[in-house]
């Protein structure tokens, strides 16, 4: 298993620079667990989805309470054919046949009832892909169904899924559509955008 | 067919709302043809993926060319199977049975070899998704293939491709990837991120 995120941080402001490096300090927690290898378009982690989504988590979050309006974008990948498999990605969420839909949308529901609270309010969007298998659409919509439920679901659109709420619970709840819908070994994507302190009226 | 693209810019600058908005009149060619409709995270355009290119390049160029380190960032898609037809959308680019792979890179080359040049360098990365379909894997080697030709191949990276040069010919060369590999009605999507006036070193 491979699995890791090319992410970027965009701040609105002349400072960008000063707020992203600012921000970094919030990765040194996962640093031991992630391999990290920065261009000058994004950022890859690469590691388990549990200490992927609780970086960038923290590392938005340190941005955004700067109050700049900041956007993380990430493109998230696991199981893809084309990459090796990594030690450091090795995890037993990720192990064991599918179970059915009805059981994994119970397990992701729980799993975000017991994020703490960050305190950031966030806006996001993100699509899943599962990629490889014939029925995709069961999956996705099963996923949706998660979502819905998930106390952080705004409203469908084209192409996406939009959330609001806490940022702790829209990143556990990304997490939760990234490893529980699709086949444990398959290949699932994830386009994720997160945003906050846009002056846009909603 | 629907197809579409949920776009942002990012403009890293104190005044963002400003380049945005002086930005938005490079779309005005292409309203006539476009569904557009905003909110805070994403700006959604519905048309034919040749006029949904051409306004994302126009977009991104009038947006990069103040100089303002800018990026935008697009969730492209044709063929959802959960959207409906859409005439805005109809176009005989997506019609009749797939052709050979290697008939299709040549037609892909020839199409980024017209296309004229921007005078705006930019660097950009994307992953191409083709859902549904057993052998996925076989069209997006077939895509790297020629992006690894197209003249604006920079390099592999993990999940996704990178690209560098003038933004003429990286948008065509997106579009190419986008129409003519996976299947002409499957369901196609893209991960895009376009980069211009970044300060990180090469």
């Amino acid at each position: 298993m491979f699995s890791g995120a090319q992410i970027s941080l965009y701040p609105m402001s002349d400072d960008f620079i000063g707020v992203i490096m600012n921000a970094l300090s919030a990765l040194d927690p996962y640093r031991d667990r992630l391999r990290i290898e920065t261009d000058d378009v994004s950022t890859l982690l690469v590691g388990t989805p549990d200490v992927l989504f609780a970086a960038m988590r923290d590392l938005f979050v340190a941005a955004a309470k700067t109050g700049t309006h900041t956007v993380l974008h990430a493109t998230i990948s696991r199981g893809c054919p084309g990459e090796p498999d990594d030690p450091i990605c090795q995890t037993p969420a990720l192990g064991g046949p599918l179970s059915p839909l009805a059981e994994r949308k119970q397990q992701a529901l729980a799993a975000v009832a017991q994020t703490p609270v960050s305190g950031q309010p966030t806006a996001a969007q993100f699509s899943l892909y599962t990629l490889g298998i014939d029925q995709h659409m069961d999956e996705i919509y099963g996923c949706i169904d998660f979502i819905k439920s998930s106390g952080v679901f705004d409203r469908s659109k084209n192409f996406c899924t939009k959330l609001r709420g806490d940022a702790g619970a829209i990143f556990a709840t990304v997490h939760e559509a990234f490893v529980r819908f699709g086949p444990p070994a398959g290949h699932v994507t994830i386009d994720l955008t997160v945003s906050a302190n846009s002056p846009t009226p909603l």
